[in-house]
């Protein structure tokens, strides 16, 4: 149900509405498409459920030709977007889960591909966001989700790579009460980053603590910095201040309203 | 049976050998190659016919490394050209037809997988022309057919929903008569733009009456007019005759002779 | 078993540890990627031997992040090198070996698809290394394998070839005999390609007979040459000694020790 991204999106909607219906299908489905390419699945395996497309056409037309953008309007709505927001992360926990579940049914041991479909599931927009751009004609090369990952592609993982351990019984716990404390930390994180505006994850400080002893670095969150400053032509910029929130990543950045970029800690 | 575009292709053909055969192989077996995909099969099941393979082959070689290019300059012969294009809108409207009868018998109900194949069927190369022109070394993220579709492009998506919509006894009327009436459609279309070295489309009316009561815009007509004479460095340039067989789109220009750009209108 | 290329892939291993190890891993095991996918398979069905892929792991974290460097500089030291430049083509042998016989399960008359298979199990890596490289960041679609095949590509190509014919029983020789043949060729050549730093081709002066004839050209041996002194600003550049063992294209030259660039001639 995640509405493509605005930033010239609109302009391709205008201009060719057929690319634009692509993207947006691309969009709503990527997830179930990823999978069934990992599974060696026909990607348009998820198109069998006529309805599921018609309702998400139905949403990609308010979207982007509702009169006077009203729709839009109303999904971005604060409130609405948040009861949006919640439900959105709510099926995101129960696709990682069902991705888990369906790799295991065709591979019983192969624990990797369980987390990496489980993964693909939960994060599958952002995977192939290259490819997603590059049917409205723009293409990033040096941005992709693998070098920037964002909160969800990251909580993704992890949820998949637990998922994972419990489907191979090295979790002591129930499945039914492990998809429900994860479906209440991601509900609860993306409201608060929705709420709040901000774009930090919380798991910087733990990457923080085991990126220098297990990689010998910092994982670049000092790097990922500078080139922010870099790029914005922010000439004082100073060390963003670490904390859990605070935003990290130039995607997170710019995926973002821009207001509160680099905390100045003077 | 489609010749590769000769732009690029030549240079390519005389540098290696085996990245032009590839490209050409691409070129002529690419719908079979992107149905296979999209349903999930092998993407080199159609080369299973190793006899169709080494005839496009032949054709290849003939193409590209005949003696004094005379079999280029005898299918590139206006008359023979006008056989061979009429032929291959032939095939190209029983492949449409024959793409959505094969996802019809892998999804009963998937309407919408049936329209998708079938357009793919028909309108193969234009689809990944991408990642084609990526074998060659050439890469133009800002193009593709689906921001810029030529007349066959659209025509195979008219075509495929509605043998998609016969397939589903929506419609009036036989198969076998609906492929008929769709052929001649295409063969006379086909053969009068080919013979006139015309690039319109006759969907050009019918688009600029329905895109602006459906989509609020006019699809992007006077853009896509814009773009061409600012890329083209046409200063004067003034809008296109929007008839239907006015040459309309980017990519329409660049396909063709190149020799009646904008038909200025004073 | 290949460990990834240096150049870049460092930068990527300290500033994102999770985009390093997908590189590492799609580097080990293109070709058995690649075979599935064109085989119509999961992409992920080799992941199933687990063991397999933390072996990788293992060896992907030890090359990256060994305190002091030390593992690389041991796999790097020559001697330990050659030995394991000569396990790696009797991998290759094999591997294009198991993928004639893969395809040939798959399509008993199929013998482009099994030369294909084979092709792509004994190069995978290189034909799909723009791809690779687009997980890093990097995307370069003005080089590709096909365009600038290296030795074991084109060593790959002929032995699928060659394996196909003895398969298709066109060849009266056993199995056996020529895996072992091919893959003493395999060993002898790349041992003295390493050893001496040589990055030409055995293959050259069956290129320099046969292209001129079949082709009407020298398949471009030359263009290359122009290219790479070009491109390396090496202004008093003269045309390379075309002996077998001299450097020939430019992929060959970046991807070696940049020592032995162009042998001048006066």
């Amino acid at each position: 149900m995640g509405t493509p991204g605005r930033e010239g999106s609109v302009d391709v909607s205008r201009r060719n509405p057929i690319a634009s219906w692509m993207c947006a299908m691309l969009y709503c489905f990527a997830s179930y498409i990823m999978a069934d390419v990992l599974l060696g699945e026909s990607p348009l395996h998820y198109f069998n459920n006529t309805s599921h497309i018609l309702l998400a056409t139905a949403v990609w037309y308010l979207i982007f030709y509702c009169p006077l953008n009203l729709f839009y309007k109303c999904v971005a709505f604060m409130p609405v977007k948040l009861v949006l927001t919640a439900m959105k992360e709510v099926v995101r926990v129960r696709k990682i889960s069902m991705g888990v579940i369906h790799a295991h049914h065709a591979y019983h041991h192969g624990w990797i591909i369980m987390a990496l479909v489980g993964w693909a599931k939960g994060a599958g927009v952002a995977l192939i966001s290259n490819f997603e751009q590059l049917i409205r004609g723009v293409w990033k090369p040096e941005t992709n989700e693998f070098l920037n990952m964002s909160f969800p592609t990251k909580a993704s993982l992890v949820g998949a790579v637990i998922f994972t351990l419990q489907q191979a019984r090295w979790l002591p716990i129930s499945k039914h009460n492990i998809v429900f404390l994860f479906t209440i930390f991601m509900v609860v994180t993306k409201i608060f980053m929705t709420a709040t505006h901000s774009h930090g994850s919380p798991f910087a400080p733990i990457e923080a603590f085991i990126c220098p002893i297990v990689f010998g670095n910092a994982c670049g969150i000092y790097d990922d910095h500078d080139r922010v400053c870099s790029r914005d032509n922010v000439q004082s910029c100073t060390p963003c201040n670490l904390s859990p929130y605070t935003a990290k990543t130039k995607e997170e950045l710019n995926e973002g309203t821009r207001k509160k970029k680099c905390k100045k800690t003077e």
